[in-house]
């Protein structure tokens, strides 16, 4: 737990006074949120966008203002971990199964932070299944389309029933072990009329932050790597 | 009416016996819905899948036995009207709010017919505007993300309030009246986060129905042109 603590505060430094700040979901970003909690009640002023529902209790708990999506110009930073990071820093997310709320957020965040503790950093993605997020109507042919693709969709359950998103939606778990090209995939998969969404960030992050192999705070940008 | 009854009941004839067959929604299509209520009367056995809550009320009204997605091997025939439909057999459709499950039975579907008057018929995409699916998270987001394409999308409305479609979800129509290239622009748009589908059809109609000029019936086969 102390690695996931220490890789989530260090986030909490990319924040400063009057930003608009979107809030991932998960168990790494939890101390981003709790540091930023923190923070605002030493008087950090900032607006939190919550990228599921768990987060915005999470974030009302720590004390952190939320802002609607009315009232804000722009999103200045988002802050989320992943399932999987490789080389690239591209990313499968959605283990959680908000992918969709979390990639809204990130895609309109001018900068975008994710937090990841070593486990999670990969040579390669797809040891980790990609979450695809499809609408119920018709979920049977959505899933025969992701299976001609070769990526064996197995529909994630709860309590013997079909899991269901923020959003209504079911989740497809797919194996791209076998895929080269996953800025193609993630391509793909969209133009299937009945996916809402699919985990990978491909060119989405900006910087993430990890622990090296002496476990110190590292930081990997995209842009100085 | 006359128009729309001949060519919708025209569409009937593509149906055979043993076939499941998507039912698309709107005036033209609700005469072949009536014409295959009658040959079903008369003996004929298929399945109908409809594509939305409004068909699935007209088919059953029609006596047409309706399919579960989980019980059918595929969709043999799937017939739509469509808002426009230029020289490339390209659509636009979503008018009626429908155009996610519309898109997902015409993907699945063998063959996809389009019933069309020639009211209907353009020589380019664009003088309606085109409907586009976003999920209500972040609306905001995913309409400045559109705006940006020069595509000024307007939310739609019904009696004041977003309207939501048969999916929990809002439309946004844009202008796509200056873009050239609309198979471009179908893949930007699905490449938002919050965009879950968009009423370009491209590439997907097998035959369009329609009138000549002397109010004859025509077939227009996209592999005869």
């Amino acid at each position: 737990m102390d690695e996931k603590k220490r890789v989530g505060e260090k986030a909490a430094d990319f924040v400063e006074d009057g930003m608009v700040v979107g809030l991932g979901t998960g168990s790494t970003v939890y101390y981003t949120i709790m540091k930023l909690g923190q923070r605002v009640k030493e008087g950090l002023n900032i607006q939190g966008i919550p990228t599921s529902v768990q987060t915005e209790e999470l974030a009302k708990k720590a004390g952190i203002p939320l802002a609607n999506f009315k009232d804000i110009e722009q999103i200045d930073v988002a802050i989320d971990g992943a399932d999987e990071v490789d080389t690239n820093l591209d990313l499968i997310k959605g283990g959680g199964g908000a992918l969709l709320r979390e990639k809204i957020i990130a895609k309109a965040a001018k900068k975008f932070i994710v937090v990841a503790t070593p486990f999670k950093m990969v040579e390669k993605l797809g040891a980790f299944r990609l979450p695809v997020e499809v609408v119920p109507f018709g979920a049977e042919l959505t899933e025969k389309h992701i299976r001609e693709l070769g990526n064996d969709p197995i529909l994630r359950l709860f309590e013997g029933k079909p899991y269901k998103t923020d959003n209504g939606n079911y989740i497809f778990d797919c194996d791209i072990s076998h895929t080269l090209h996953t800025k193609e995939l993630e391509e793909k998969l969209n133009m299937f009329p009945g996916v809402v969404e699919n985990g990978l960030f491909i060119n989405m992050s900006d910087i993430v932050i990890s622990l090296d192999q002496e476990k110190n705070v590292v930081l990997i940008d995209r842009n100085h790597k």
